[in-house]
């Protein structure tokens, strides 16, 4: 029944305590992090600075986390799956500071802290992107070998590949950007840019690890079509919360989106369907999991979560 | 004897028709950067559009044609190391993409025609960049893999990372850009500029033709230094170009660096002390890779061709 979902906030599991679980991610993933970085005194000082000062701007590690919880989903060894999904975060930073650009979404603000080019100027901007990104890829061929093969790793650099490049998350943020100069787009665009501009890198950092898990085949299907809806529930809920959430909790400026003449779900199809699409998205993913037990219980958790902000 | 260069050009070598060589080579690049880029029609289309237009906007593809000519003078067969090079013209091309921007060298033209961001816009002119970065490290790992096992293909893509990354031209370009905002610039850090922005990928491509041909420890060194006195030789006769050439030659505007405050070689030494150093360093080269014989000819008609151009 439409619209169900907006008296009936969808419970996190109890069989598990999320927050905790998040924070003992989260503090294995800065730790990781941290010493995979160059620290801020490596020449050039500025650039390594610019890289640092974006990815420790206090971003939630939602993919690098889904990338750790999916390696234990399908009965892996979150710790092979540790260097990728930093990988996984170092290009989701590069593309934050790229799209906070001027030329691109020109924003000033990200999680409440003044973007990099207000901080670094625009070059060094562009630069401390262009460097995270590279980077992203020798972390994965460099990092831990003894825990992935030669041939795990390969794979993994091809995922990141196709979730990040123009047939992924970059093609989504064209398509975005080019939608801004049209009064109108349609659903099939749109929903074009919800799977690619976001969705691409949420299915690609569950599909890396469950290639770190060496996951059968069947557990990959069901984790990629985890990750696909997952991806789209949180591009859904995101749109939804610039339209009803305050400037606190988003750290950024509310609104902006339509501002911007950028094209969301809530714009097409109002608020209240819009959430009960991303409350739905989530249960399909949580169904996808079903087979996989316990070890899949925090991905069930997250899926929730995700959506749960919209509340 | 200082200068006695500028008199008696450095021949090419009588033993090759380096010409004919590199038109070889060239084609064959073409030929594999036209199969493995998307096509124009592929969506998003203006965004493959803009990838390919500055990959075939008439670049002299000299940084494949030195991962080719290293295999061949390693003793492998070039056809290994052809998705690797590949590989370097995408990242040379998404640099270039970038520099151009007007928040970087803010260039109009280049290689006599309008650069990324004049035909398409800004903002897709980072994203085509961030694209083409991206989809170089997919080409090592997608492309031919019966010519290369997994660990060379690993070992290519750390090779690649430290060549582009903040380390390498990434960090060049950091510091390079960072230098026009001061009067002065002092030698270290004038040569960490043209070993870093330009040298790292020269010396990278040359580097990952030998590990494409498997090379022994001791050609490995041969070639890297090659690689090392090539990469500097040439951004040193590209600065001085820069001052003497016309800007039919160069395809872009002439005098462009000292009017924006870009440190150089001539800046600092003149002229004709620079051609010399340049001249030195291309016999440098040379004698580098003495022991290698007959298949490292082109390597050494490539070196001097490189420094040809200043006399």
């Amino acid at each position: 029944m439409r619209g169900s979902h907006l008296l009936k906030p969808v419970p996190i599991s109890d069989k598990m305590d999320l927050k905790a679980y998040l924070e003992e991610k989260r503090t294995r993933i800065n730790g990781a992090l941290d010493r995979l970085l160059p620290k801020d005194h490596d020449y050039p000082p500025d650039l390594h600075r610019a890289m640092r000062y974006s990815l420790f701007a206090g971003g939630k590690r939602l993919r690098p986390v889904l990338t750790l919880a999916a390696c234990e989903a399908a009965g892996g060894d979150a710790e092979a799956a540790l260097a990728p999904a930093c990988a996984m975060e170092l290009i989701h930073t590069y593309s934050l500071i790229h799209d906070d650009l001027p030329a691109m979404d020109d924003d000033d603000l990200r999680r409440g802290v003044a973007t990099s080019h207000k901080v670094f100027g625009e070059a060094l901007a562009i630069l401390a992107g262009d460097a995270l990104l590279t980077l992203a890829f020798g972390v994965v061929v460099d990092g831990a070998p003894s825990l992935l093969s030669e041939g795990r790793r390969l794979q993994i650099v091809s995922e990141m590949v196709r979730a990040a490049g123009s047939w992924g998350m970059v093609g989504g943020q064209a398509v975005d950007i080019l939608s801004e100069r049209v009064p109108e787009i349609d659903l099939p665009t749109l929903e074009y840019i919800h799977t690619h501009k976001t969705g691409a890198m949420i299915r690609g950092a569950v599909r890396i690890g469950a290639l770190a898990a060496d996951a059968t085949e069947a557990t990959m299907t069901a984790l990629t079509l985890y990750g696909d809806r997952v991806g789209l529930a949180f591009q859904i809920a995101d749109d939804v919360l610039d339209v009803i959430g305050t400037e606190k909790q988003l750290g950024k400026q509310v609104g902006h989106d339509h501002k911007r003449g950028k094209k969301t779900y809530p714009g097409l199809y109002g608020v209240a369907e819009s959430r009960d699409r991303a409350l739905e998205l989530a249960d399909d993913a949580v169904a996808a999991i079903g087979k996989l037990g316990a070890p899949a219980e925090p991905l069930r958790a997250i899926a929730h979560y995700i959506v749960e902000r919209v509340n």
